[in-house]
């Protein structure tokens, strides 16, 4: 295969960084997950719960510049949450907590998404960038 | 738990037997599959698609009324398509072929989703009905 | 094009009625249209949820065997909910108030899906079928 | 409401720049709106195309720091597409022309997503940045 990330690079605006490459491809992941597995129906059940984190992972790791992709359903919130009359909930933004580690050159964006419940509001943000990486 | 069903059955048109019951119950399943999964990336490892599979399955098998959900991605059709530049492949519904299986009362009825070669279509039918089950 | 139905309906049980048919047609699109959409961004604005709604039952009535689907997005449920601090909500299947028309033969099916409070879940239902329709 | 941004800020790493999170901010729109709508039946009615565009326009417009999204659905396209049996289509990615305008600050980020030909790919990149905006 011949070298696609010259060809896409060619679409970029030329000031654009590393690092923000980096983080675009990060982010774009962040969104894709988010809209993408949100209905998905769950339960309390801790193996289908591990079996939907990790497919979920290794499917949005395969987008392009991506390290790893961890997902966590939080299982106690869904435990706590009121008993639902056919025994199973649908998967909501604040069940989940998303690392996405991308990487261009030698930039390393760690990305997150997580509940956090001062501002009652799945927030996806800019968790860690490294530089100079090998 | 109190009887859900006797709440929920005084929703439904009265003259809806059993056999109509499974059928509208597996026909959620297979629309609510095909509409919450297409777009997720895939590739050609057999590890990540089994995973996909897996959890695909138990989380529809959570819907209520249903006895199994079994979810076959081709990967043979996967592998034969056009080399994608990134090298993945979004899902799309004729890699798709699902059996859902759904009871309600004596009645089971199997239902399936698959890629038809001779409509070039990935048509949804009901495959098999069964009465009188124990 | 030639008789696509005539092809169809051969992978279909024998024993399938039109009232079977018209429910199973129903069924797909109120499960399509639940796991499509949810997630889906909306607000307290009018027009914003005129647009949703407008869009959501012009597509899915493109679905086979569909002679109408009516969407209404619950905006006084939206408007009762806890503000967000980025003052929008992503649309979850309790807001939803979906008619799905159905006609197979000379069957019309009514199905709907709804927010029912005695359940505290949304319930997909059967509510009419009309036989003998010209 | 209290000031959610000067709340949000703190989670993220202390070096990200405004034109940074103009970037992230925008990505996530783009990666969303792609997972989101993926799937919905469209067809060659310019009136249901548009209703769409303007709907997934408007509805993606409410996350945080947008100004502006434009969703082009390609007619063209889909009318040189093999005539589906049911004669209808799902929306792809590759159907999609996609603009995210987003700010942060005094920076204003113009992201897109289209099919490029020469890739074979709907290719995701940063179109404009422009610094200093009033």
């Amino acid at each position: 295969m011949y070298d696609i990330e010259a060809v896409a690079r060619r679409f970029f605006d030329k000031s654009v960084t590393d690092r923000e490459r980096a983080i675009f491809e990060g982010a774009i992941t962040l969104g894709a997950t988010y809209h993408q597995f949100i209905g998905t129906p769950i339960c309390r059940d801790e193996r289908i719960v591990k079996a939907l984190e990790e497919a979920i992972s290794k499917s949005m790791e395969l987008q392009p510049h991506k390290e790893e992709v961890k997902v966590r359903i939080n299982l106690d919130m869904i435990k706590e949450e009121k008993r639902h009359p056919y025994d199973y909930v649908t998967l909501q933004g604040r069940h989940l907590d998303i690392k996405v580690v991308s990487r261009y050159g030698k930039v390393k964006a760690t990305l997150r998404m997580r509940y956090v419940p001062e501002l009652d509001y799945t927030l996806m943000y800019v968790e860690r960038i490294e530089e100079n990486i090998c």
